[in-house]
């Protein structure tokens, strides 16, 4: 089972309920971080996160509370005799500030990135696009790879064999003795999961087309709407401001997070983004959502 | 009342239940700390330790594991607004590392120091020395002023007044109509508090010099007697060690901490310790003694 595990849901500075952001997601043995907070192995160890596994880690922007979780991450492993590669991406200029205070180890590979497609693999992609925050920001787009199955008994019975399988799935159809036959005709295709990260933002028209129909859109919120002065001054959304980015974008499921610490009920949070947007929550610090 | 809280008790890396290196002194409501490991402003929420009071921080040593906590309370205290002082004193070289990656406010004062007394406060004064450690690293000795208290009515009948009761503190004696009183007859001297402090270091006879009559001595117990040989390697001490340590110098108290994270048992610490001084114990996160 695939999972999505909140590690550090609070923003700025930490609370007691809320650690500094990440979020973990293991998808298929391939553990990931999408940003990585002051404190962000110890939550991997509070909840359970074998933190020796991390694959990836997505920094989403250069603030200090974005990425201050690195160093003591690429300590601990380092520590723990790892030599299996870790790679960390981060917008340009991300590396000099790694290096600044500590030795990269031999197993850590640094990319810096802009916008579009910064990993493909087998299974999945992760694409990134400017968010509109007060420093060059950016979203991430996890998107597994669509699922086909054949249903081998009808594919057969239309003449399919060997390389045809590979090619129908290649081009959406095939020609078998001068009749087209469609990828629909043979098997069914399960759609690819959909997870959007948008931290430190205001709302913008670029996210709701990149997280366009997200299975689960995670949007900061750091106030309310009555507070929307500050979000303006800051760079930052209200939790009405991203239920509309969800209702918009024609996703599935808003997870909000990046609440400001002055903020003592995330019941408000909910409550406002319900209104534009029903399915619409705050995570919390453990949270864990299962998803096939 | 005066306290001594142990918000990181871990060593190296964290584990669940121990945090990054820190130990906070609340003295007359100067609140300090001793090293400030990845996490420590967290911890001081946790233990309920008011962070936006700290006035003064000292770092043993850069390794990162004693000093990656100083950026996040930096900028936790800058968006509180914080405009007091806030003193930091690092060893040589250590500038340049916090600047590297943070900018620093106004109300932050970095100061380098070296061996010797290195903050002088009415009450109280904080005095280093070089531990023996694979980088320079120092430990640091807590000691408030002795307190004295005048018998007056037989200060009085021996002819004292005025500027005397300051010159016989001084001097510790004073000449009254040719007689010599002496502070003994007329006061009595309640000795200052003494806590040392001695991270990531093998056992040395300057430790003992320094931290001669402790009352609180803390010291790093990485290992135990059976890992001797990667103690030694590491430049670390057993709980041994420590404990011989707290013995030569005469301490009252011994408390261990920075474990290494590979042992479950820390009973197994305090067992060996005992045997060579009977006043030893394994300090845990959150642990607060109390004093006069």
């Amino acid at each position: 089972m695939n999972s999505l595990i909140f590690l550090g849901t609070g923003g700025s500075a930490p609370t007691k309920n809320r650690g500094m952001p990440s979020v973990a997601l293991n998808y298929n043995g391939n553990l990931m971080l999408f940003d990585c907070g002051e404190g962000t192995q110890r939550q991997m160890m509070r909840y359970k996160i074998h933190y020796g596994k991390v694959k990836y880690i997505f920094i989403s922007h250069l603030h200090l509370d974005h990425f201050l979780g690195v160093f003591g991450l690429i300590q601990t492993l380092k520590l723990g005799g790892r030599t299996e590669p870790l790679e960390i991406f981060l917008p340009r200029g991300g590396i000099k500030l790694i290096e600044a205070i500590v030795k990269i180890p031999e197993f850590v590979k640094m990319v810096e990135f802009g916008e579009g497609e910064i990993l493909k693999q087998n299974n999945f992609s992760i694409t990134t696009f400017l968010l509109d925050h007060n420093i060059e920001t950016y979203g991430f787009v996890f998107q597994s790879k669509n699922k086909i199955k054949f249903n081998e008994k009808k594919a057969k019975s239309l003449g399919m064999k060997g390389k045809m399988f590979t090619e129908i799935q290649k081009n959406g159809k095939i020609i078998i003795n001068g009749k087209v036959v469609k990828l629909s005709d043979v098997a069914e295709t399960k759609r690819g999961f959909k997870i959007s990260y948008c931290p430190d933002t205001r709302p913008s028209k670029k996210t709701v087309k990149y997280c366009k129909e997200s299975d689960i859109l995670i949007h900061e919120a750091a106030f309310l709407e009555e507070d929307k002065d500050q979000a303006q001054d800051r760079k930052h959304s209200t939790a009405k401001e991203a239920a509309q980015i969800a209702k918009q974008s024609k996703s599935k499921q808003l997870m909000m997070l990046h609440l400001s610490p002055r903020y003592k009920s995330p019941e408000n949070f909910e409550k406002e983004a319900k209104k534009v947007f029903k399915n619409s929550s705050v995570a919390e610090d453990g949270y864990i959502v299962k998803f096939a």
